[in-house]
């Protein structure tokens, strides 16, 4: 069975600095997405019918990113079965916080896994875990991902001790 | 030229007892009202439908009612030129603060004009006002129910005085 | 009928950035307004006076700008039966949850049509909405205009694609 | 020169159970006090025409409580140079937050000296403080109340203690 | 390939009516499930070792339910590549907005899939449609649930049509 | 009877940008002030020491600037019985929301008049509002101010109409 | 070198119920407390000439509880170099965020170690620690304790899972 | 008996110049530290084990800085009986409140002495002060500390006094 693609829909072109993340995480894992501009309130028609399509079209997961009063994530859950992820986005107010509340307070019935406000690249993340429930060699890819990060803060640690050792640090700082 | 209807959506049944202020405020206005149950999340085809086509079936305003990430008045929105009018619900957590931001915080281009969460009534005296702009006769009515408004407060206001100067309220609440 | 004015009032001359984009959006609807600065707080008795008059004068909508404590809609909406209009303006602090909760949360009987913060575009776009309700040929700009917003999406959805494709999007962001 | 009286108007009656506490603490005082209901939403004039003519009246301070879009002290701060006192009282709601930021948020010229959300005795106190700043007698049992204020904490200190010591506390709580 | 299980973990046997509603849902699925005590902060190692070890013993989507500070389903993620989602539990204070934020605002490279607060009936659901993505059975189910969902919808709204009718709606309520 | 003076303390000399408008406004209105900092934190004996000992120094209020969570004004409050006005001021984060609710939550015996966050123009404005309470030519200054304050905003009200009328704010703005 | 004592002061005695799970878990651990009301605000002396003896008498760790403005624990740390930990109290509204704030955010200098809100136990458990640091006997308790949360964890667990093994849990929750 | 060590761990290197500030403090007081990067979520084995053996190794005292939702100090507290104090950072979103309340709001048994979002010069003050219970010498240079801490806002106080004497604060802010 052929690996399922990522959808990932943004509901406005402003909103491409966050996502970019996403399609690199994406990337870096060979999976293949579509990245679109779709609003659920300028084109709903076309979100609505994207959605009711996506999984015929050979996707597995949508991603949405939107902000403000964002609905792009529950609208595309309202018309597919697929696990659809939302990022919300942090705008010119309230540091996203509205956007959290409407992409995360989902009622009963049609979910929307929300990642943390502008966390693109852990919704591509989570895509990827996702399809990789039934892809082994995917899986093998996320445990090394997994691996490597932590030797990434390993070699960080060891650093910043030799750094404080050398007393380089706290000289830096002042 | 006959005054336009109301149309009163709420996305669940449980929001019943909210809207019913709404519907009852319209009737004493004489304002004629259709009363839905529709979900931005449930029957997503339903609320665009009748959204799309409430201006020709002679709706002038619509009305929407939800809670927590309460996505159907931006979603009527996104499908009418007809003014659209959101309560945000309370429901168990965050005291409607999540419906608030959710039917606020609309993009540029598709307005909500949202009123107090859980406030139905003013939903409706909006609704009332908005059909009054080109309505002698409703904005008569609107302009006396202000008077008599205003008579209830300067009752109330006699009342307490009078109370007071008796001290019977200080001893009432002890 | 000639259509109705839009009176659009800013609490401060200070909230003018704002305000101008609701001037730029009537403009272009070719409905006709006036602007003005007065205060809730500073100039209480011409606020009550212009908005006790507005009905009489030709207006059909009124909208309020202001931050902060922001009384100046409900003010208004105390003095008419006009629909009024809140645009919550963000200011030094709280990203305008103050202006929000001081426009949005009015009592029973005086309803004030809130939109985002600093929602000046949509403001206007709610008062043509309102005045179109009567107005056929305002409705139809309403129309055409929502067909053009869909069609700026989905230019922008094509060229961002083929940006994609080109891989010319994921180069450039590093 | 007779002492100055205070005014406390309410909103809506609803308020009074908060109110109440404000006239039994102005009470306790000796000072001379008139509660009115008027609202800055449905009976604007009253309220903005009391405001202005308050001093003319003896009064010394005017004492406001309002919930939700608490607007009633600001309105009543810009009819008077009098100190204006705001209680921002809770509702069903957000707990107060509403009226509290409604109350406390005022732009530059106009103060309102907010207390805390339905802190109505200490409105009073204050009030009682503000008239005291000129009154000698007032000022004196402004200092005994402290005093007493002190000793039923002492006491209730004395109290615990003694209960803890005899392990009745700990027992009683299980 | 048979169909992986879900893990259902909860940090305290008090989150256990929530988490009801969530093994419910898996039930009428059909999916298996293990559901199981275990706190990020009372018994770490347990917690630790059940999730590095998930995927061999056959899961394929973990669920964590906690409250406060909501570490559980942070931590389990840690340990595990497979998709985690966290229900955010609210409990005496804040509504469970700490719950949320400790639940979604996960760092990169680490995400949580995170569903409303005490959502867990959408948390089971979005365990499904996780394993439906390469299940086609299973994927039916869900698009029929949609399908039922969505006429318990239409009947309500038939239903309160039909009272509205009657008036026997406005009648009740007052 | 000579007019009393007040009292402007800030917790931390860092707060003195938002300070001096307190004092500019008091100078504007001739009333003598003296400018401290002391801390509630950092120096307490020389704060209680102040505030115990300031009726009988002449003061008559005392206003209290302090940022996050800022107990000045409190304990100030505690020592005295003449009015305390708190500014709360904003620090790196938060908004001020710290200071506000640390400054407004007075329990019930120990009030605190506040104002908004970082509003200390407006807390100088209370102060002197206060003093007038006795003092008829203070309060002939407020009054005067107040007619000016308004005049400012017609003068702003007419200029913007003229721009306008000109079209040469909407050219300017693009 | 024998163990220091614990100073327990709350300042209410309406925050006993909190308190008292904070007296129990000292008893449990054999820790000698002291149990005091003192308030910042109405025994202000008291508060802090407690504070300033408090190392002296032999206490090593002070617990303050106080709700709203809670003042209590700083002013206490502002007296005193020894530990302070904070037990902020929810009282009537907002859910004790304002007396977390208050808590919490103390300037650079003056520390308070604060725990959850209403976190009575965990503030007596973080004394216990502290005073465990240099003292073996109670460092040993503590592990024990440790190992018995966690024994009680694995049996809730255990529980559970035969509860659903029987299909009783499910059962009994319709 | 030595003195104990103080850990300091961040939970990303990025964390560094907040941390920084708690490492001066700790070296001001001659107080040794280590200090490392370790994350719960990415190298959550390496914080277990650490935290598990710190007492052993000479620690007392556990220092953890982490943003967003701020799992380590939580993590940390679950591994070891050693008081663990928090530092919330501040991150792009939220000023800190996420890492506030994933720091703060800590379950029954096991608790987190949280100090100010980016508090960490606080931090190491506590960490000297827990140190200090045990530690005359290490207390009287927190004594030493508290005095010239009061005579730097006596000077401040003083510069100021003198500034405002002559004129020069006024004349210098406009």
């Amino acid at each position: 069975m052929a690996l399922k693609k990522v959808a990932v829909i943004m509901g406005s072109d402003s909103d491409l600095p966050v996502v970019k993340k996403a399609l690199l995480e994406l990337k870096s894992y060979g999976v293949e997405y579509e990245c679109r501009v779709m609003s659920a309130h300028r084109t709903p028609a076309l979100a609505c019918e994207f959605s009711a399509n996506a999984k015929d079209k050979g996707f597995g997961v949508i991603i949405c990113a939107a902000g403000m009063a964002a609905h792009l994530a529950g609208i595309v859950a309202a018309h597919t079965t697929l696990p659809v992820i939302g990022i919300p986005c942090s705008s010119k107010n309230f540091d996203g916080m509205d956007a959290l509340l409407s992409t995360v307070q989902m009622p009963s019935g049609v979910p929307v896994a929300t990642v943390a406000v502008d966390g693109a690249k852990n919704a591509a993340l989570l895509a990827v875990q996702i399809l990789a429930v039934s892809d082994q060699e995917l899986s093998d890819k996320l445990a090394q991902n997994k691996i490597e990060m932590e030797k990434a803060v390993v070699e960080k640690d060891a650093k910043i001790q030799k750094e404080i050792a050398a007393d380089a640090l706290i000289q830096l700082s002042f």
